[in-house]
């Protein structure tokens, strides 16, 4: 059966029920028809003296491109848990329409472990996505609208800052010209999901905050080099009202029953790639063990979750997950190629004693990543039905002698949440460890010295190189007081390192730097590697091309 | 009170009330919260044996910039028959985030005569305008990705006809650089409100319909001369899936409980300018009344009513009503100006019978055009408070003399359905009145000749003149074989003419074309008069500036 199949073949129970299992009052939930619910920040309030939840972290090796299975182990963790009699919940991102319709296609899981409606979470949603957007591009429209009704502001028309988005994956908007005559400026659209007010909308910490986030965003700089805002431009207030319903975090469900919030969806490469703060904190004031998801390995989203989520919102994870896979450790250990449409070689799915005891190494440097955040770390063997026993075992090894507490092989892909029993209860024994976490780096550091700290310590870069465009943007960005914010890298998933063709741990080479953004809203700077785009491009066959309505029961077909 | 304040004062009924009392069924209605939802396409299906009902038309003079009160005449005359007893609906466009943070702010009413619940019907409502807008930018993504891999179908770069669309007023993005290298080429963004995807979601009878409308939509012109469309590219599929819930009527409330259906939106100046034919279909079988608004005055959206709508429903109206103020009236007859922003000067708002005398013309003309398409005419005066007794009187007596059935003056914005029980009465009467609904020109007529009968017919002018683009793009479309279609104007709607300065009733002018855009998925073509824009700029003091969130209460303020 395709995914969408085994997620119309479960009738889910009324999003009211999953509302009532988690304590939320029918007063805190406005339902999107029978599966879906936003849920009232009220709650945070009624709740503020409970205890909070214990916060599991999953992320992942370095992926191949056709991912490791982190949304399924997150869903199929959460689902375990529940069934060793845990109150458990699991927070994810909202799938963005870019890969939905490009390569990667929808983000609620797949198999036996997957949220619901499977349909609707992949496409429009409740509509945040569509209001980031809308928020985001009324904010360019009043910039543009000010330059042409005579610039009172004296905004500097070479340094405006403020791209505008799409939310789809459209390559040929990466670099334009907008406007006419003497306001005609070069331009980008990025997609929705680096948009900085989709990282403010999973960064705020309530519906105040988020205003005065909105307000502080910069816009770019004026002429007499001081910083524009939106709060300037008369914007700030139109760009709340317009995420005020976004801003509330969405409840689904798995396909076993258990609450589910997919709130936000800031890519994991070129965004700060994990859910809403405001979901998990409802999940850690509802549930006992919450299971979020941050974006692709640990050199990114995993980075980026502890360094930027958590510094924000206060909230401490008790324990990281971390998913491997045979095949994606073989591939880091020359195994073979993985192509998006082509069958894998038997190099990567068959058995492979040798490539996989070489790519352990990018485990490895995961397992450390979490460590060094001073957390316990459980990895999970996402097996496959074909995946070799004796070699799934060495991983378990493996993963132990190099600092894991437990590693446990699961299948929830084909079983749901009975595959991923022995993961909860290794999970539920890491909670209970001792753990400290901290910081990766002191965020009032010179913003070098944080990027070569991301790179040294979690890539194991030798070190960084600074384009003459990122060394000037990073003195400007520091001389205008945004230096004590902290980083967020884009960088290919693909490996530790920026260049995607190195596999495995790479070592000895030096992270290029070709830009640095100042999200002033969103409180952190990006810095860009060489290579990266923040709009991707669709493939030749995109996923788009299979999707469509079923003439005859009307039913959509073709969305994976 | 504000509009929004009064809106918050009515405690609106549970929508599956509204619903039920229209007769339809639960499983046919998906609740959006407690007060919005979609209605199942199922319902034409089970009803289609039940006499459709009378179908009113309300339209308007040329408006002031500060609008006629159509719509609020169009919910007041629904809240008005349903207080005569009768069986009634109101069917009107979803308003636009250009408008609504732009200069006219929302399109749910005023006073006591508003669609609720206000502030999301003037948002987000339930997301189909944001579906139109990614519908519309994915079949731009995959034509670019096409030229991009290869080009495989040979588009002719330099006739590539398919623009993106933003939901938001953005002048700066009328005329852009896309791409890259040899893939560089001039684009446009149109407002969403004038894209061919909100034109065939407007127009679509079924699901299948919707499908085959996009499959049909040209993007260009090959090397060969040669339509290229949506289909060729593989997006035709995807894009009807953003749209499988856009397409379901979306059912509200007025502040009475009348049941009112709003849904798409394109713009009456230069789009079609009206609601869904589905929500129109749905109301007609389950209403004994539906009333429905046109956008602007019948120059505009009654004509591309009366000529493209119902030529593709083949629903017929029985009468027509022309809203109309005398403060207009007057600024027809040179009784002064009206600026957004500043008041009124007494020449429009105090007596002054000659300028009424003389802008009555105005109205003249438009009582014609309905007339002209076989339908009786009520002519409804929305009154102001400090309205002249003795005018509105005079206009009354007028309307008759030059052909309107009757003339009421309505009192809905300050008093509701109460206020509209004379204007709805008449509507009775006048539906009872014989009618021969017929359509101004066959569509079979050359483009040119069409244009000519619509601007002599319905504008008053002396002829139309043609710039070279907009004659070759004529003789290209009928080459194609596209000269069979309707054609939609886009035209100022402060005039009669093509002349917002030209008041009262011009005569002697011709009409300039510059252009003709073929819409081959929506059915018609679009000659677009001189000067016109698809996309909109903003004011310098754009409503948005005022909109925020109540930072104590959380509420919104400043939306109208």
């Amino acid at each position: 059966m395709t995914d969408l199949q085994i997620s119309r073949s479960v009738r889910p129970r009324p999003i009211l029920d999953i509302a009532e299992q988690l304590g939320l009052q029918a007063d805190e939930v406005s339902t999107f028809g029978i599966n879906k619910a936003k849920i009232s920040l009220r709650v945070l309030n009624r709740l503020k003296a409970r205890p909070l939840g214990r916060y599991v972290l999953v992320t992942a090796i370095n992926p191949t491109p056709l991912g490791e299975g982190k949304t399924t182990t997150s869903i199929g963790l959460a689902m375990g848990l529940s069934r060793l009699g845990k109150r458990a919940a699991v927070t994810l991102r909202q799938p963005s329409l870019g890969p939905v319709f490009g390569i990667k296609g929808g983000g609620t899981g797949g198999g036996r472990a997957q949220v619901l409606p499977m349909e609707e979470i992949n496409l429009h949603f409740t509509g945040d996505a569509h209001a980031v957007a809308a928020s985001h591009n009324l904010l360019s429209a009043f910039l543009d609208n000010h330059l042409f009704h005579g610039n009172e502001c004296a905004f500097d028309i070479e340094r405006i800052a403020w791209p505008r988005t799409m939310g789809v994956s459209d390559r040929a908007l990466r670099q334009v010209m907008v406007g006419e005559k003497a306001q005609q400026h070069g331009s980008q659209f990025v997609i929705t999901e680096a948009s900085e007010i989709m990282a403010i909308l999973a960064l705020a910490s309530s519906q105040v905050d988020l205003r005065q986030r909105l307000g502080r965003t910069m816009v770019g700089l004026k002429q007499s080099g001081a910083v524009g805002t939106a709060e300037e431009l008369g914007c700030a207030g139109a760009m709340a009202v317009l995420l005020k319903d976004a801003l509330l975090p969405n409840l689904v469900q798995t396909l076993e029953g258990t609450p589910a919030f997919v709130h936000a969806g800031p890519f994991g490469n070129i965004a700060h790639g994990n859910c809403s703060i405001l979901s998990d904190a409802v999940a850690l004031r509802c549930a006992d063990y919450v299971v979020t998801e941050a974006g692709f390995g640990s050199d990114l989203g995993a980075e980026k979750f502890f360094n930027i989520k958590c510094r924000v919102s206060g909230f401490k994870p008790a324990a990281a997950v971390v998913v491997a896979t045979l095949r994606a450790l073989k591939l880091h250990g020359s195994g073979g190629v993985a192509k998006v449409g082509a069958p894998l070689p038997s190099g990567l799915t068959g058995p492979n004693m040798p490539a996989l005891e070489k790519g352990f190494a990018n485990l490895e440097q995961h397992i450390a990543n979490a460590r060094i955040h001073g957390i316990p770390v459980v990895v999970a063997v996402n097996a496959f039905k074909d995946d070799v026993p004796a070699e799934l075992e060495w991983v378990r090894n493996r993963s132990r002698e190099v600092g894991a507490i437990d590693a446990a092989v699961s299948t929830h892909w084909a079983d749901g949440g009975r595959g991923a029993e022995l993961l909860a209860d290794a999970v539920v024994r890491a909670v209970e460890q001792p753990a400290n976490f901290t910081h990766l780096y002191d965020v009032n550091w010179p913003i070098r010295k944080k990027i070569e700290t991301i790179a040294t310590k979690m890539y194991g870069a030798a070190g960084v190189s600074f384009e003459a465009t990122a060394d000037r943007q990073i003195d400007a960005a520091e001389s205008l007081g945004f230096g004590r914010m902290p980083v967020c890298m884009a960088k290919t998933p693909l490996s530790l390192s920026h260049d995607p063709a190195l596999k495995g741990r790479p070592t000895g080479f030096t992270v290029p730097i070709k830009e640095l953004r100042i999200l002033a809203g969103a409180g952190f700077v990006t810095a860009v590697c060489s290579g990266i785009q923040l709009m991707p491009g669709l493939p030749k066959k995109p996923a788009g091309e299979r999707v469509d309505l079923d003439p005859v029961s009307g039913e959509i077909v073709g969305l994976s």
